[in-house]
């Protein structure tokens, strides 16, 4: 088995974080793992959606999508389909959830913060690179609420970061790639926390039932794999 | 902490199959988890989804629904809305998979199974009820196939159950009712079968994050109730 | 001509009617109809469409659905389909239509009630069996705001009940199950009060056209067929 | 009471059917009842609808709609909110089965007409003068088709023609204008052929329910009206 | 080349424009350019959409559509389709920007006037006949403003008024019917003032492109049209 | 007045052209006019759309979108909206009919050219950056045909490029960003090819009409813009 990028099993892509890569949203990323590349952007309005008037606190939502032109194959448009598809309902309900854990609602405000996730170029783990590109431009959006004197410190809890791991030819493989997301007996996506605590699990067995074993495997591939990410997601931050 | 229905936090809910629960649908059943109520239909049609035609297999899929007065809250009619919401389309999704981990397509030939799951009344756990309760329904679909020699032997591999397991107040429970679900820390729902292989895995934390000792002892929780839960769909599938 | 349960033709199917059928809902109702089951919700919520806000009185609607697995060959669900069929709404219309000429909104107060009836098995009739079922669940929802000293006195005008009579290879029958229906020349939904007013009158040639005399043998015998569903209904209400 | 029109109770309002009101399509009528009027056009195309194909039959159906300006009030354009309302769903089947119970389906070959009305400008009874107008206009149709040597005799079996009738401030009144329909107790449509078979009745109580006598004395006046509408066809039709 | 209606290349169709052309609407008008009919109403209503609120200026938009009888083959109902088409949305932005150049939003106050132009026969230059007679619909719904005394002066700076020209065959021709346009390589609508200020130019190649001379030619065509248009507006509000 | 990038009101943004930007679509470039970015794919299909199979031509579509953090505010996803708004559809269809029109689609084959352009980064001009940028991925997907051997020679008539114009403040200006193009009088955009043919004009006053001479300014301005941009594409289609 020859992994993209000459890679070892355990290994993950080499990833690229590129800042303020847009000037109109309030934080802006464009976030290359490999082939995958996702744009990211965090846009602030200065309102809560009406489950949350008047509790004195923010919130924080996410959308996702891929370009037509982003996969192997043409992708239909899915504002021409006039309706998202369950794949991808999934993907940004998820994106959300994550991003969320790491921020203290509270501390936010009586402010949404919405994260679009939009795909350019896609090779598999779209959705992990979309949590760890998000958390950059979340965390400029946040600085910039910070600058403009609207809050005082950060909501932010905790970094943030995902990776995928399956179990592919029998062996239990670190971010896979498309090719590898496509043909592996199971898949799972792990989102975890600076302080590794895991925030999200999702663990799928595509072809053979997997056991208890190779679920820890897959987890501690994964929990390396986020250190990896969450330490240039610092080293990106540090850099002005 | 005092748990419906009288149980320790290792302890299931009372839990009900009726088969053959409606006249037309080829399988039909009633699951009752405490007081989680299920509709489950299995439906055959001698087709194939387009991109499966002329390849010689079969196909399974599913859809998920709540009745609008089976929640605390009247709930809006999907179909009335115009469109599913997020939540259905990934529990559907994942029904999807969870039963189709248990049927060997080639066998099956070329047709469709379709479940649907239709809850009734909702308290906590529905996703997972729909797919211990669907294979029920898959069962006796796949039983009338074979009555009508429309295939010879069962493409059924083994038993699949699911069960929600989570860390509420500090402390791994087990199959969790709606007020339970509304107050965790974090929500796990487990799909495995009769072999104790695992399917599928998915963990949030709607709270804190959760940690690997955490997690194994709710995969503990969670593999134990599914052995119960598929020694009461052996018992019913005994029962004529 | 046989009927189905040996009935003649001026007798209506078994009927059952099972109150408090379901936790959440302020009214919930079982209705058998002979192999038709319907279950029947009322919601109360405690404000009125924008068009009747202000103006002291309440309103009362309902919606209709059937379960994909419900009939003989399973129906597509509309909220898959991202909409409402045009037999659906019909439905539903005449469902609130027919239960708020039931019901004083004024003396009901600015409160909606839902009504919802989702058929899991049909054998014609259904949206007959819906109106009998919700009579009872709006039963049920009005002696719950009494209770609660929300309202005073039941804005309940009198009892409503609907039946479908045809004619069936040219015999007069009363309460037709699929069969009949899908065979008649013509059908007709008759819904009325206890005092026997005439609530509605749908009547379709399917085949030839009928004439007034055939029109009035009908009504006749549906006014005996709501004679005797209403007295179930006030059976069923005097148990406790 | 003084009715538009100077109307007795028991008078039509003045009709005015005219013939290839617009070029295109194979018939065209525009129909006035005092001052509601329609344009009906009847469209052939040389193919059925799926569930018909190769049986040897034909289809009519019908679709119904109203210019945004036609009403008092602007109504909302059904094409912009995208979707038909259910009162537009519930018209449009009417007028369908109606004027399908005048046409031999086997007579017709395997051709589907299309009929559409729309309200260029409504005061009541818009349904009513839809069937009746689209009546001329599929007979127009069918000559083409006779014309054009495509089938050899008319597959039309009888007039269809169509009325509103209601009670009034206690009053049976035939061929409701806006007012009286708004804010009269009962309404009726009743839809019969020239030989004064019923094909549809439709009636509700708005307000009051209504008794057997009431509905008789309505069939009558509506049986008077649609005989003077046929009358009214049948001369337009000798015209040429 | 034969000209519909034996004009020369530079020849507009017959214009017949009828006003109060229904009884509803603020203005209403009935358009005939040849064989394209169209009715324009204008419709008032005492608000403006959100984004104006409050900004002491008025709105003016305008929504199009085909009847599905109107055009050679019938076209769909945009309504049962659920959606208008980008053709239909393209014609009514035109419409709405065309007829907001002749008002002067300030005076009009916070009211909103809906124009709707609905083409009952097609047969080319169907959106210039919509402005054309929209245009008169609107300066109708203003007389009536005036008259109410709602507002003291028309807010209507200018007539407005539009033709198509095109190069059909080789030759420059005003006013294209259907068949010239279908077969034309380059197909121009133009929107003017009666000042002969130009609002809208919109020049497509269809075919073969073309240069600076034969647009200027065009233009020229297309002024010298508009201009005897504007003069059948002036003659038709003149009468009383 | 200064105009952004210190130009001249007859000069044109900094453009930059990079070719492959993504590896999935046939042909993928990034286009950059000043601070508008577009990114547009060209994706082959082997086959043609309904309405033109077996006639042995090929088609060319095109479908325009723009990233909810693209502009100043966050735009709403047209996927989640569930509809494409008039704007975007006006948009896709003048990318279409303008690349269409660079095409022998006889000598395509049967075969669909799918055009995408979206936008990451809008300042004003993205419809004329689209068509500029599309161009060149049209022929690098057109070039790949031929390196495949698909077809012999390309089906590429001419280029094809677009850029806007408008009267600002009095003066005429060649390429409007976003400040411009929000407070201009008139705005034009205009799509010629190589040889100077006109495809399209598209000239729209905003606030006061304009006259002959203007016209002939702007477009004097917007075909040596055009020059200008196709000199880039040239430029950039030599390199490898």
């Amino acid at each position: 088995m020859i992994r993209s990028h000459q890679r070892t099993p355990a290994q993950i892509r080499p990833v690229n974080i590129i800042r303020h890569y847009t000037k109109h949203a309030d934080g802006s990323v464009l976030i290359e793992c490999g082939d995958t590349k996702v744009i990211c952007t965090a846009s602030i309005s200065e309102q809560v959606p009406p489950f949350l008037r008047g509790q004195g606190q923010g919130w924080l939502t996410a959308e996702y999508g891929m370009l037509p032109g982003s996969t192997n194959t043409r992708m239909q448009r899915e504002a021409a389909k006039g309706k998202q598809s369950g794949r991808t309902m999934e993907i940004q309900r998820l994106i959300g959830r994550a991003l969320r854990a790491a921020v203290d609602l509270k501390k936010l405000g009586e402010r949404t913060i919405q994260l679009d996730c939009d795909v350019i170029q896609a090779d598999g783990g779209t959705r992990t690179a979309s949590i760890t590109g998000a958390f950059v431009a979340l965390h400029d959006a946040i600085e910039k609420l910070i600058y403009q004197q609207l809050i005082e410190t950060s909501p932010i809890t905790d970094h943030v970061a995902a990776i995928s791991v399956g179990i592919h030819q029998g062996v239990a493989v670190l971010d896979l790639d498309y090719i590898e997301d496509s043909s592996c007996d199971t898949d799972m996506n792990v989102v975890m926390t600076g302080n590794l605590g895991i925030i999200e699990v999702q663990g799928t067995a595509e072809g053979n039932a997997f056991n208890r074993k190779e679920l820890d495997t897959m987890l501690d591939l994964a929990q390396q794999g986020i250190q990896e990410l969450i330490a240039i997601q610092r080293k990106v931050l540090l850099a002005k």
